[in-house]
């Protein structure tokens, strides 16, 4: 039945049901507390009762009430207000940590975020270029250079120089704007299993002597006697866990807190200065102090300076509920609190064993982790309801280029993948890069999925460094990871950074990931190549030696041309010479690459003169040329607009020609094609019609654009086009 | 700081948070209730306040709050309790809603549910399977045949046959079973993003006269007047909308439910004899009435006949807060709702453009829905917590079977996956059963994503009918669905069965897939293939022609070889006859199949004796032989042990010779294997030493079981295979 005419009774219906929610959001579902003594084995719950006065009355300004069946009166975060979250990010690994951690992040928020990230410089590279390509609404990033903190921290003992960033939490309230009051501090290794914001509630409960909000240890190792002469630092009870912090930034400033941390540490330190290496490591398998890193080797922890000043300071702590930091450590007591709990919030992969962690309930868990591993993370892209959550600059631009786009367009398709704005994460893998030397030469790359067979051999053929474009969806990604991991070939390269560009749209964007790639070479020069040819065995010498002798660093604009063949076999033994290549050419197990089917592509590298040739050569352009070439890494970018199969290397080949690179044939180098399934872009580009005539739109297209920018030079390109069309690629 | 020794606070604490969780799991978020005039450009909201008198006060019994601070006391479903779910689902495409319905459903819930399906023969052969290999803790799936539902709805006036299933939810309260006394009735376009125990707490608002909970419509549709005769079925105001439907069956029962739909819709349909087709169908537009029907014909729906009782009964009905049914029609009033709403419960897609509707926020309301879509159901398969919730007997048989495998079998892998039980979406897009006919043959092959650009030509090749597994994530099986949908050659076939079945595992579990495409086959033979291999364009017609003629029906036990060749040439003309692909054999275009790498795979089929064969011709098993056959449908399965490369053909083959069935090759049957690309697996196969030793190891066993089984007449494959192995496949 629909009321009418009692606009009385629902006001007060809606205000009773307001205070509901607001009760909710606050307590979030299990805050009943209660503790045994240390070390027993009863119950394990969290407390969360700062202002409640013995009698169990609450004071009047939380609402007034004095039953038991009555809701004090607190707030919820405004509905739109702007949430901070602090993290520490160093290296590649943390980085993927920290990106999954903001997709569970992303998921459940209704509030607008600010993430104030301190990186070291990799980190910072990566999820820079990560932000910047995702752009999510109602998401700002502020980052905060690692490196500058280090001197505050570097004093404390620590094995392992990576161990300095874990301790950085300590000093956040010094780093972070001084107008900043309230921030949620993260360990990149937990995952979110609701919405944000009713963590951020939790701060109205706050006392006026509270600074730290924090979750106990699911473990027993802060209780010391774990073993004879286990000694971990003092803590109260069973200590407090730091993956989750709630931090009054405000008050830690006003109460002196870099002071105090300082004080205590080095106290401690003094007093303490025997905890054993051994020791450290159980910990840190046990959840409790001690942090990982690297190979095992522990140090004091951010964990074990909290939990000093806190045994001290007793009152500057607001415990919070366990649901918000479920910690799933070897021997955790988490069951304890989730067996009760109604709802996870929070869970905290803080075993060095992470996923892979022994529990009973682990595939539970897991399995929330792998849901935010493999989400799609462009459908997190989506805006704030009722909340005035503009999108960046880049994607509003985007939405109007898009908007402009006319749904007659023959080529629409084709013009909606140029404009995608792809979320790319570069370095995916850890990454070394390579020393800086003048004529070093990158291979540069891009593949999907069906041809991650091909890395292993193109390891094997190229020893030198690979900048290569994956073109994944956020779950091959992780396929990606296990594929390399698999591999001792790829696992032993440190050389080889692959960048995932994540998929969207229907076109293979080859292009856009060709300059992904290139953009993130780091040698002087860049040798421009496809995944499925493998390049002679001395290849990568023969470059650098070649480079050297041409004199390219001195300014010689010249784009060195590898001759292509192709063999029809999977089972294919691979010449080791130039002289085994031509007697399996003349035997004819190899051809010229594409003699058959588009032979304009390849042929003005004029084979019948390579297999003679000493020296190199010049060779002029010609219409469809596209040959793989070595060029310096500032050479032009491939032009985006070829999508999908067809004229995307030749339009780059004319770049450089009009551009006045000389074409120099090498005449040691070659590259052999291997058999493929053909990709379902050829297939398209094969059945469809339309395919064809955009295509050919296209290429007019970027033929005006030529003229435009170079002129009546660029005239002989459309003359020389005066031809039919083949099928080409 | 820990509280300590305040029990009595922290119990009268305890006891306030658990009716803060009480109130805000029945409230839910968005309660006010407020409704202008019909029509009206006013507020928009959903009222829930059934049970409060006009002067704001709750009865004793809501936990006597009498204050504006108060929470009435309300029991939240008990943390175990199960939830009954009810949906009406026929036909192919409604299966795979139900199945993205019920994935979201699951992620967000913490309660056993018990589903009540009323499908038609084709959703219960789907959705049976998929739940049986499912298997996901605490859901019981139960099935109510439509077929039998159909008379007490069918003189209702419907414009197509299929109209019947959407009155279907008028007749549950005698369809399902008489003990169940509340279920929540949904329609298969929602979307849930959030917890269903919320929705069912509501039943706990229904006052002693109410039998239905509903949401408002959010559109103007039944409020009549949008344009001259615009006469929609009567409504109370806006009306209901019967996509989430809160029933108390009991209730229904007493009060003779069966009697006053019937009544009401006699009457109804007797005064509004002229409700236009148009009417109808711009209701549905507007997510008003009407009730989309294959290609835009309309009827009269059961939310017509719910309104019309409503509009006689108001006292039945208790309206639930809008955010519980979020509807996304074109001219949608939702905005109004969830503008304001912290929260949305369920979405409904209740326009026929389904995703497609215009509406400005539909990116953010889709990228919820392709979550879904996307999310990898096998993640799903999680225990509830505290709940007694055995996972079903197959699952528990299949921890055991995998607990009994030990770490250090160097098979692991290879008997981990072979015990995988994937997840199985058989027919998952539209399909015509072929009709019954004595010599029909199926062309049965499995294929993943690599090889979807297989699937057009070989639909130019057979013109029959087809049972091909897919091995998909969930992802995957939406780009697969575009694919299909882009492609005009696979649209236009109904013949051809899609089975997906879901990837889990690393190895390819080529024999599982092989034998889901074979039960699948509905014609009394198949043609057992591969995806690389184009037939001859005849040998549909020929094969059964052959059938025919060789009697095979009247128990002849035969497998008829089909001799296999191959090109490794991607641009290649296809013969039309025998003799032009002799012609091709002979000038060196073709081969016989495998003939460089693994001769004894074939060789038995005699090529040399096929070149001149006018009839069939009998060979005799040797070892390794591995034909391309037709089989009757009953013929043995693949053996599943082999999973990835290698050996899995040749072991059917064994397994059909020792079942004497007669190997006969068919003089002018052939197919031709296209070149691809090598699977990772066998890049895998090639690469580890360990992984040959396991095939060892699994033929070794694959023979012990055969010697079991067929005793000394196996002994012959045995001795046989005392030869040094070659690479096969």
């Amino acid at each position: 039945m629909l009321p009418r005419g009692r606009p009385r009774a629902l006001g007060a219906a809606a205000l009773l049901l307001v205070l509901i929610l607001i009760g909710f959001f606050l307590f979030g579902g299990d805050l009943e507390c209660e503790r045994r003594e240390q070390g027993g084995p009863g119950s394990f719950r969290c407390s969360l009762t700062p202002r409640v006065p013995p009698d169990g009355d609450l004071p009047a300004d939380h609402g007034g009430c004095n039953r038991s069946d009555c809701v004090p009166l607190r707030p919820l975060p405004p509905k739109c207000e702007l949430l901070h979250v602090a993290m520490v990010c160093a290296g590649h690994n943390t980085s993927r940590d920290v990106i999954t951690l903001v997709k569970s992040m992303l998921f459940f928020r209704k509030n607008p975020l600010h993430l104030h990230l301190v990186t070291d410089a990799v980190a910072r590279n990566i999820l820079e270029t990560l932000f910047h390509t995702w752009m999510v609404p109602a998401v700002r990033v502020s980052f905060y250079d690692a490196e500058e903190l280090k001197p505050q921290v570097s004093w404390i003992p620590n094995k392992h120089y990576s161990g300095l960033y874990g301790l950085m939490k300590l000093v956040l309230p010094g780093a972070l704007p001084p107008a900043l009051a309230r921030v949620i501090v993260l360990d990149t290794d937990v995952t979110f299993a609701s919405d944000i914001a009713e963590l951020w509630a939790l701060f109205a409960y706050f006392s006026d002597e509270q600074v730290i909000g924090l979750v106990e240890n699911q473990s027993d190792w802060y209780l010391g006697n774990l073993w004879r002469n286990h000694r971990p630092w003092p803590a109260l009870g069973r200590g407090f866990n730091t993956g989750v912090i709630l931090l009054r930034l405000d008050r830690l400033r006003q109460a002196g807190w870099e002071q105090m941390w300082k004080l205590t540490a080095t106290q401690e330190l003094l007093t303490l200065p025997a905890t054993s290496l051994a020791d450290q490591v159980w910990g840190s398998l046990l959840g409790g102090g001690g942090q990982a890193q690297g190979q095992g080797e522990m140090a004091v922890s951010a964990q074990d300076i909290f939990n000093a000043i806190i045994k001290r300071h007793p009152g500057l702590v607001l415990p919070l509920p366990c649901i918000w930091n479920v910690q799933l450590s070897d021997h955790t007591l988490a069951e304890r609190c989730y067996s009760e709990a109604a709802d996870l919030k929070v869970i905290h992969w803080n075993s060095p064993k992470k996923l892979r962690v022994k529990n009973k309930h682990v595939e539970f868990f897991r399995n929330l982790h792998l849901t935010f591993l493999e989400y799609n993370g462009n459908l997190l892209r989506r805006e704030l309801f009722g909340c005035p959550s503009p999108p960046p600059p880049e994607a509003e631009q985007l939405q109007r280029a898009l908007a402009h786009l006319s749904e007659e367009d023959t080529c629409l398709e084709f013009r909606q993948q140029q404009l995608t704005v792809h979320r790319v994460h570069i370095t995916f893998l850890p990454h070394e890069p390579p020393p800086p030397r003048p004529h070093d030469v990158t291979l540069v790359a891009q593949l999907s999925m069906d041809r991650l067979q091909m890395l292993e051999a193109l390891c094997r053929h190229w020893p030198g460094p690979m900048s290569l474009a994956l073109y994944l969806t956020d779950a091959e990604a992780q396929q990606f990871l296990h594929f390399v991991e698999a591999s001792a070939v790829l696992s032993a390269r440190q050389d080889v950074a692959y960048h995932v560009v994540y998929r969207e749209g229907s076109l293979y964007p080859i292009n856009q990931l060709r300059n992904v790639a290139m953009a993130q070479a780091l040698t002087p020069y860049v040798f421009l190549s496809d995944i499925d040819l493998l390049p002679s065995y001395s290849l990568y010498d023969y470059l650098r030696a070649s480079i050297e002798q041409l004199e390219l660093g001195s300014g010689r604009k010249a784009a060195l041309v590898v001759p292509a063949f192709e063999t029809l076999h999977y089972h294919f033994t691979f010449p080791n010479s130039k002289a085994e290549l031509l007697a399996l050419l003349d035997a004819g197990s190899l051809y010229t690459f594409r003699s058959h089917e588009w032979p304009q592509g390849y042929a003005p590298t004029d084979y019948a003169r390579w297999r003679e040739a000493q020296a190199p050569y010049r060779v002029q352009w010609a219409a469809d040329y596209e040959p793989y070439v070595v060029v310096p890494r500032d050479c032009p970018r491939y032009d985006p607009r070829f999508v999908g199969f067809g004229w995307n290397k030749v339009a780059h080949i004319v770049e450089l020609d009009a551009q006045e690179y000389e074409l120099l044939v090498l005449p040691e180098a070659f590259t052999i094609h291997l058999p493929h399934t053909p990709s379902p872009d050829i297939s398209r580009f094969r059945s469809r019609p339309t395919y064809r005539d955009c295509l050919q739109i296209l290429k007019d297209e970027f033929h005006q654009d030529l003229s435009r920018h170079y002129g009546a030079a660029a005239l002989k390109y459309l003359t020389a086009l005066q031809q039919p069309e083949a099928p080409q690629g």
